[in-house]
């Protein structure tokens, strides 16, 4: 009888997905087949969450990794009791529902992270387990358990294919995320054939070269040993589990084990024939037999207890731990923590100055201690991106040596409580890893590279702001004035490319002082990521005596200098390295009697949340003279220049040579800028 | 004797090394210490390869992936006999030389492929070891052989932590790339710390997993060993070797197993120190013993006799095989061979149409069976993507099963012969492997992907343009008007940071012949690559009887169709799918009375080749009233709209809904068209 409940479970889940793709006649019933029974025993005998409140922070994570699979992950929330009815799943992939293509973070309660590009799932999974391990390490104490929970991820074939999700896999290995389960729905298929024309490596000696603790199940439909397999990983503490579970892609379709099974309806008359090879009622669709519902939504009840067994030991622990419970709270809410921003350094007026990548290192140490949100570190550049927090560890095994012997922070040990996470060189793992810190909860996460090497992580950067999650990108060595490593290294296009990216906002600050008010955004954001643009050269601290404060780069763009008396003539806008040079440039242009104005211009996201007449105001209509200059291609300038206006930078790759040599050669000088901007001003005279 | 003469040559190259860095004072010297043995056993023992002449075709590929050890192969070169002097090597990184920061492409004779960002070196290796298995499938005949050579990489813990060395590891095992052997600089340190804080995986494991053979040497000083491991890598014929090396990083030096040794100079002190460490001669700087060149040079008449003895057997081949050894040269030299595109079809009209990814399809297929240097394939996607080439086989190991189980080329069969390389769900290492196959020679690669996971290989992208490689990129799926796969599946930006990577041309047909134009110039370019954008959606097929003829498409952009009469008061710009929309737009308007021009612009790169003369024509700047309609960010549309125009795009992220919905919603319709264009001549009036 309870076998046969659980089959009538399992087939339910099978073809709610089925025919939720066949309504839509769009979609992947595939998947679904194959991979139901592992989901039943996961959602109905293992995982601990609530689905009355999809937000509770102790819930177990399960990430659908393998999102072309969504129709399972929308049945496996309906049959549980999630707000998700019926006629939700019968909108799927249709226009405002609430069951997208895709799995969407912010649209489904209890989606917990968005998927679909493969491989990103997984390595969010990464960094769930990594959040948890933290919080635990922090704020569970002696007899008083408030953080413990598991991250469960259903992967596929393409998900061990993807490049970050090797990345993130070695790295979960190496800091022994013990209470991470990977679920590999091993069908043997992909998009276009069979993995034997492409992926015949052996993936459990793979994963345990990573450290990771593997499991091979031979019959996905054996529920026992699904079960089993689920209680081992549960007794490891020190190694991640995968469960390669064998199965079969579009399991009693005529297509079953086939391709054809994986990215397309099955067809109305394979699903009657799927529905009779299972012993499925052919009608009604959607059917959801009342003994399969009440054991399904038995996770309700439980979800309840729970919570409230939680809530009494967060009780217990907030009486005797009064300040270590009132921090949690804080952080669970997103909030910034009172007095956080006490230690924030002004930066004295200095010629010389220092590296916005300097003025950043420091900011972050100050801030850092006051609030344990801030998590993170770089893809092992952190002694040339200054993003170490110094004396609060490193996210390590505890057996890992004293931090001595490398430049990550000077003590503070090695555990999981340490604040920096080495990710090594591992660009597109760090992108979705604090991807998965951010949708976890908790954290303020920050990842930090090169600027150049963006590109690594572009696809988890899109993520993050499709998701709006609060993560902060460090980007540093942000021009061709990084000088002799030359065009692989020197930045040309990202930049533009960065502020293309819809609702992500992309930073450049022109001195130390703008770089603190960058900062300041940075963390006051709540509901999209933001990438910080520094340089590696020193950038002198400007007088803010002679010129406009620091935080007007809140605004995006203000006026930094205004020559003396009537409108100006001209305009120069310049943001990070190149405000210098336009101030100085602009200060010459005025002893020639031309009335200029000096507009620093940090971020044009900001700048477009301002009114139009805001923007006039730095930019008015009536100046046509506008001169922008900036180390990167002019793509997306003109909308700040009219048609009159002019831009200097760099449509081509840049060189290997010293910096100062490059600029020069390159036209980054007082006296170039000036003639360009004399030229600008003769061109428009006939028109004056 | 013999042994003193190896220890001088290794340090000849060791400190040649460090006073390069030290003079440039930047640099990395650090691996060229502990890396110069096993440098010297390959190039001294191994290496087929010809100093006087660096492009001959049957050499032996040698990639250092860790490009960031330049300085070793710049020294390497000049000792080899290259056409790189000591002058040369005087001038590390500094501008215009012929040694920059890491090793360029085209730059320095000798240098098979430019690297630095890490991974890419060693993806490039099996995109080298995949041109060669090739050509010799299909070149050398039984006795005679004319294609036979290998591919070495030196590559880094960087390398081996990046995704897309992984993705393409795993690949070179499936493909059972015999004639690949990596080096692996095992020093376990990187450039923030020890590999302990990261990298503790068991890479030897790993390797083995992916089906390499891997072989371990204790002591990278070892010449003898470094010797038999090449030799057992010779001996593999169906595995990759990976042949792990332990060194010491900074050899000899003060900061020797430190990440200090990694990336700055020694310092004047500590290069003293090194070379009293080492019993070198602290000066002059830049020696190099009399007896040490003699040896290195060497490498002068082994590499004259391995080319008279190549062209010898190439003699007697072509005389046996005259019409193969043709086809050959011709691929050699990169030409197109003469008739090459005579079965290219012409699309009759249609105002159904297909869509551009079927168009494309027939265009490749139609041109693949006489353009033998076409090669390539879709991270597994060509089902989608409309890539395969009909029988011409699969590029896969023989054993493999035959093609009748994946919807890949049917028939054709199964070995090294095939042109159809399956990459499997791997877009990162798929962009570096082409990279690798145009930097062998005699190849036109493709890959192919959905334009929304361009992203995920952006850097081999932008590498490819660097070193102006013939790539071919064919990105289907190129809007939202894909539909329900939703946001994670639909590109906004992409179009927009494609466009954005120098010396990248971005080609994005309106229709089937447009489409036919497209793949034209994408054949005919030889230095640089070329994204070919493709629609998932029908398009109807243009009457070109009515309109301008599809070759317009060459020129960038074109006058499809202009009101009869006079100077237009209007003029709609479009790309691709959007071209269809703004003619139907520009036909109502016209009714009304609104003289209207509509240009298609395929391409901007292709526009901004023309004089100003010849872009004025098409856009003539007294006509202001410009509307640019494209399912993407306006970025960089603005430079074509002059300061009255205005953009009909998407500033957003897509939704999840049937494609006809989304256009609604996001105003792509001939009403709004119409109502966007009739709003910008009303707001001109009072100008007027």
């Amino acid at each position: 009888m309870n076998n046969t409940l659980d089959q009538c479970c399992v087939d339910t889940l099978r073809f709610l997905a089925v025919d939720m793709v066949q309504k839509a006649n769009s979609g992947h019933p595939g998947m679904p087949l194959g991979a139901a029974p592992m989901a039943y025993v996961l959602w109905t005998r293992w995982l601990k969450h609530n689905p009355r409140n999809p937000t509770w922070f102790d819930r177990d994570r399960f990430v659908l990794s393998a999102g072309h699979g969504s129709a399972l992950l929308y049945g496996l929330l309906h049959l549980s009791g999630y707000d998700l009815d019926l006629d939700d799943i019968k909108q799927f992939r249709q226009w405002g529902s609430k069951t997208p293509g895709h799995p969407e973070r912010g649209i489904t309660p209890g989606v917990e992270t968005t998927t679909g590009p493969l491989g990103q799932g997984m390595a969010n999974a990464v960094g769930m387990a990594i959040a948890e391990a933290n919080l635990a390490a922090r704020y569970n104490q002696p007899g008083h358990t408030v953080v413990d929970h598991r991250t469960y991820a259903l992967v596929s074939d393409g998900d061990l294919m993807e490049g970050v999700a090797s990345e993130a896999a070695s790295l979960a290995g190496h800091l022994q995320l013990g209470k991470l389960t990977c679920l590999y729905d091993d069908n043997g298929i992909t998009l276009s054939g069979g993995t034997n024309i492409s992926f015949t490596e052996d993936r459990a000696q793979r994963f345990a070269a990573y450290g990771w603790h593997t499991i091979v199940i031979g019959d996905g439909n054996d529920l026992e040993a699904i079960e089993q397999a689920l209680s081992a990983a549960r007794d490891e503490s020190d190694r991640p589990s995968l469960i390669l579970v064998c199965t079969h892609i579009g399991y009693g379709s005529p297509e079953q084990d086939t391709f054809k099974a994986h990215g397309s309806p099955l067809g109305a008359a394979n699903v009657l024939k799927t529905k009779r090879a299972l012993d499925w009622p052919t009608e009604p669709d959607f059917l959801v037999p009342e003994q399969a519902l009440v054991h399904w939504r038995s996770a309700v009840a439980r979800g309840a207890e729970y919570e409230s067994d939680w809530n009494t030991r967060k009780e217990i622990h907030s009486r005797s731990f009064p300040r270590l419970a009132a921090e949690l709270e804080t952080r669970m809410f997103a909030l910034l923590p009172s007095g956080w921003d006490v230690a924030i350094p002004t930066f004295p007026t200095d010629s010389k100055g220092l590296a916005t990548r300097d003025a950043s290192g420091k900011v972050m140490n100050a801030v850092a201690p006051l609030l344990p949100a801030l998590f993170g570190g770089s893809a092992d550049l952190d002694p040339s991106t200054k993003t170490a927090l110094a004396g609060l560890g490193d996210f390590n095994p505890a057996q890992t040596p004293t931090a001595e012997d490398h430049q990550g922070s000077a003590g503070g040990g090695w555990n999981h409580r340490g604040r920096n996470l080495h990710f090594g060189v591992r660009e597109h793992a760090m992108g979705a890893i604090v991807n998965g810190l951010a949708a976890h909860g908790g954290f303020i996460p920050f990842g930090s590279t090169f600027l150049i090497f963006s590109d690594y992580m572009r696809p988890p950067i899109r993520l993050a702001a499709l998701m709006r999650l609060h993560v902060v990108y460090v980007f540093t060595h942000d021009s061709v004035a990084l000088g002799e490593d030359g065009p692989t290294h020197q930045p040309i296009e990202q930049l533009a490319t960065l502020r293309a990216i819809p609702d992500l906002v992309v930073i450049r600050p022109a001195d130390a002082n703008e770089t603190v008010a960058a900062w300041r955004v940075a963390l006051e954001s709540r509901d999209h990521p933001i990438a910080l643009i520094l340089s590696r050269q020193e950038l002198p601290t400007l007088d803010r005596s002679l010129y406009a404060a620091a935080d007007g780069l809140r605004r995006g763009a203000y006026v930094l200098y205004d020559s003396p008396g009537e409108m100006p003539a001209l305009i120069l806008i310049a943001s990070g390295s190149e405000v210098a040079l336009v101030l100085a440039a602009a200060l010459r242009l005025q002893a020639e009697g031309i009335a200029t104005r000096v507009v620093s211009m940090p971020s044009w996201e900001l700048f477009e949340r301002l009114s139009p007449a805001e923007r006039d105001a730095v930019l008015p209509p009536e100046v046509k003279a506008r001169l922008a200059v900036e180390l990167g291609i002019a793509q997306g300038w003109q909308r700040y220049l009219g048609c009159d206006g002019d831009m200097l930078g760099i449509e081509h790759f840049g060189a290997s040579a010293p910096a100062e040599e490059l600029l020069k050669q390159f036209g980054f000088t007082v006296e170039n800028v000036c003639q360009r901007a004399r030229a600008l001003l003769a061109r428009r005279k006939p028109q004056a």
